[in-house]
């Protein structure tokens, strides 16, 4: 199967502030998805709505313009509404994080839409009627108010985490040290602290289990093994004898 | 201990658009966080940051403007940053999903900041050195350029998600139907299409499975049931009998 993502279709609907439009657009993506689709529009993404989609130009100008929701919504196999309040007669609500993965799994069987409604007044309870989902993002119940583009960013991130698996981010590539290594290590700051005479072998208290404890939280890599070992070398060779 | 959301700052360095820093204001705010520091912000949120904060000028007002990164950190026993890009000397980075509940950890302990660079190029090295835990959203890699607002809204998202279980979402409370409605309910059904001659008694073949299969998804309320069996009660009385 090609990427669900690209069968998942962003709805939004009377949309009053051409930015939002943008910003929805540059959310999207941010995120791999690529089919916005604009019920009555209240107004055409201008140069505002141009600025603030930045380099999802692309996605904003393949915008499906659509008269009705109904129109948004032709050939989906699921429809899901964003809502920030409990409707009467819906479905029952889900969380963004337990919709995500069923939208993917639709997205498997023909396309889907998850569709936002107007900045002010949201979906009407008719628009909500026309979508078998209702998704809601949890959020502090003394201000739940989302702006529309931040609301559209994280929804498509839930989406893509539950598209595809991000794999490890990405990191410097380094080696880490063996058991041998890291236990020639200890020896060599044994006999460190022996020799400087913080560790007294008469009374070693706890110091070395200690300070396995501290290194061993590191993962320490090959190369910084090298680099502890020729510190512990040099204090040794400047250091003081204890006697 | 009392919501460890009071105790992560969101730290803006050198932001150069006043509208971003009000956009994070409201992410913050939506996600139940409050504390936000500015370090050297180029231009003070004006009427556009203003506007773009709604509801959440609070937030804005109470802001903490620094010098410097390290004086927004003070006190901090995390500090992570966010990031785009591998940075060759710094930790490992770990995703924004894995990262929130360690943040969330250490807030038991201290507040704990999370680092947000400039719009165009991010943070410097010297400031993600001064941080302990880089972090990043998993983009789409052709475009990786999300908003400042926006990622704000995806890491407080996330912070929230981490700190706070939101429990189910609001839905209207109907009680199920028990076991022995929804057997009623089926006896009740096969008599009509029985009646009806829908159901052949001679030659059932697998109608009544297959309807039990349709009906025992969804999760049937006790009303429904009782919605149902009032409109099969009128089928029988109104339709033809089949001898």
């Amino acid at each position: 199967m090609n990427n669900p993502l690209d069968r998942i279709r962003i709805v939004l609907s009377h949309t009053s502030h051409p930015g939002n439009i943008g910003a929805a657009a540059r959310a999207m993506k941010t995120m791999g998805l690529t089919q916005l689709y604009l019920v009555n529009p209240c107004a055409d993404p201008d140069g505002v709505g141009r600025a603030r989609s930045s380099n999802a130009r692309d996605v904003l100008e393949g915008a499906v313009v659509c008269a009705s929701l109904e129109e948004a919504l032709e050939g989906t196999v699921l429809a899901a509404a964003m809502t920030a309040r409990m409707r009467e007669l819906a479905p029952p609500p889900q969380w963004a994080r337990a919709a995500a993965p069923q939208m993917v799994a639709a997205a498997a069987h023909g396309p889907v839409a998850l569709v936002f409604g107007n900045e002010t007044a949201g979906l009407s309870n008719e628009e909500v009627a026309l979508c078998r989902l209702p998704v809601m993002i949890p959020t502090n119940p003394a201000y739940s108010s989302l702006n529309l583009g931040a609301a559209v960013q994280v929804m498509c991130y839930e989406l893509r985490l539950a598209a595809l698996d991000p794999g490890r981010p990405p990191a410097p590539e380094n080696p880490p040290a063996t058991a041998e290594e890291i236990r020639h290590f200890y020896e060599h700051l044994e006999a460190a602290v022996t020799q400087s005479g913080f560790l007294d072998p008469a009374h070693p208290k706890r110091l070395m289990p200690r300070l396995r404890r501290l290194f061993d939280r590191i993962d320490l890599e090959r190369d910084e093994v090298s680099l502890l070992r020729g510190m512990l070398k040099t204090f040794m060779k400047t250091g003081n004898k204890v006697d």
